[in-house]
């Protein structure tokens, strides 16, 4: 007992979850969604600066849309996927942290004034929240397929016409199907990650 | 019930979990770190690549040389914590692909052969796995400080004095304190981060 989470959440979040190739028909809703948001938007960013953004792809217009700029390896599977989510980061997430950060309003202008510095923490917290929405996925009982085998140039284009964003991940939604998943690959020993100096 | 995590894992994870600043005497113990370790290293990255490198900082003398790099703001409490962690991800984790990721062994050398391409995919599995680490150690009935305040540049140097690294956060460790934390800032509102198309 060495952990305080139950086993059978361990087993959910990450034990018996697996990256999903193949799905269901049954489809993801809203309701769904707004549920796993409303868990993971407590978890920890930068300065508060919750960089990430998602669009829902539902309409068959926008996922022919999507599919067009996905690697050919992933385009069959984001077609058939009951929900697609396309994961973005803000590249101007500063305009809300006077609101999101009270501790130190100034930090909009005194940090995040320039654009280079601004990308990159966005794009190291958004990528920090892209692993935190896959655990929300989980943790709604639904299996996630993140893909990053896409044209991003084209995707930022195509679904943030406006603003400064950046896409991080694209992934695929809902119960698994048929041969769902590969076997699961080896993971590296703690040796081999975890030195102690 | 939207979502099928327990309730209480819920709590543990996501909404009672806070980024805390200072800690009680208990110590965190190499057995609590790996079990941590053993359960987020499941959850998923592109190509089962794992870039995340992690280095327990438990001798004074190593703890005097993280803080001298640390912003002023953070140098306390990294001093204080019962534990530090500094996260960082591993520029050359194409080496163990070949085993890790056996449906594709060439990746090593198609996909991976240049640096720039490899340090972009390390950065942002890395910082997916910073997630998965701070999710992990509330997993464990512990209380994560992430920080990104400090010269990175300085830390590469100083802790992986060998290889290609980048140290992406550090993270103090513990059992919440007195005062550990201030009041919860607020959160986007569902519909200022998700859009349907």
């Amino acid at each position: 007992m060495t952990l305080a989470l139950d086993s059978a959440a361990q087993d959910l979040l990450f034990r018996e979850a697996r990256t999903a190739n193949t799905f269901t028909d049954e489809p993801v809703t809203d309701e769904q969604i707004q549920a796993v948001y409303d868990l993971v938007k407590y978890a920890p960013t930068s300065m508060n600066q919750q960089p990430l953004r998602i669009v829902l792809v539902r309409s068959p217009e926008a996922r022919e849309r999507l599919v067009r700029h996905m690697a050919d390896g992933n385009k069959q599977k984001t077609a058939a996927a009951p929900l697609v989510a396309i994961l973005a980061a803000d590249n101007e997430f500063h305009e809300e942290l006077p609101v999101q950060f009270p501790h130190y309003p100034q930090a909009k202008d005194v940090i995040f004034a320039e654009r280079p510095v601004r990308e990159k923490s966005a794009h190291f917290n958004g990528s920090i929240q892209v692993g935190y929405f896959i655990i929300g996925v989980r943790a709604a009982g639904l299996a996630a397929g993140p893909m990053t085998g896409f044209d991003a140039e084209a995707l930022n284009k195509e679904f943030f016409p406006e603003g400064d964003h950046s896409v991080l991940a694209v992934v695929n939604i809902g119960k698994p199907g048929p041969d769902a998943w590969f076997p699961r690959s080896p993971r590296l020993a703690y040796d081999e990650v975890v030195t102690t100096v």
